[in-house]
């Protein structure tokens, strides 16, 4: 694992944890360009009373408010967990050229529709401190049962 | 068709017309909630910088928020265009019963992914003055041409 990837990755699970205290679903991403971080945010669904909140969808809008265009170009995004089929079209839609997380979700995870959702020239990368958010995830379930 | 799906596809044609005067791909949603439009949007990708800012987005946000809580239960959502993956998947997580769309989008339509994206509950109408949603489009890409 390349040293910048863990490094990113672990700041999204610190957005992850935020989350995890706020009694939301766990899960964190911050969106990098040019070395830089540019956008970090937490799944914020029960808080905004919005389904649509999740960690991704408001990392990608931060982002593109950021650069002040709606095409995050020269950016990866860092997320704690495999996206799931809406924020990966919303990914599409961003035309981010790569998209790194960490656990897979295999049981809302965009890979599940077998369908190309992510442009076919975006790059995936997983694993990423993959224990550490599956964990923490997990954690979070096992106290709500 | 039922004469109360076409008075909301009207609603919504005129988010769509207004994104339209706005310069913004026009297509617009309603979401009714007990015979009640409980929001309404139309596409915002341009003006707000936001490639998330589709119709069926901000619906949702605009209606949970309404509701005071993330899942539109007992609502329809009316949206011009068929709803891509990301709207799709966002129709999903809200729990939405039913979901009522114009025209068909041969090139981004969620139903291209061959995948139940929606909850096999949900109930699917389509073509309701699907011909005034496409031409309001055609109109837009033929004048951007």
């Amino acid at each position: 694992m390349a040293e910048a990837d863990v490094n990113y990755m672990k700041q999204a699970l610190l957005e992850a944890r935020e989350a995890y205290s706020r009694g939301e679903v766990p899960v964190g991403a911050v969106v990098v360009c040019n070395d830089r971080i540019i956008a970090r945010a937490h799944n914020l669904t029960e808080t905004l009373n919005d389904p649509t909140a999740h960690a991704e969808m408001q990392a990608i809008t931060a982002a593109a408010s950021f650069l002040g265009g709606k095409y995050l170009k020269d950016c990866t995004i860092y997320v704690t967990l495999e996206p799931c089929i809406m924020c990966a079209g919303a990914l599409f839609w961003s035309q981010i050229p790569e998209v790194v997380y960490g656990a897979p979700d295999p049981k809302r995870g965009y890979t599940l529709a077998g369908y190309p959702i992510l442009n076919a020239s975006t790059k995936v990368r997983s694993g990423i401190l993959e224990e550490e958010a599956s964990q923490l995830l997990k954690r979070f379930f096992a106290a709500r049962r």
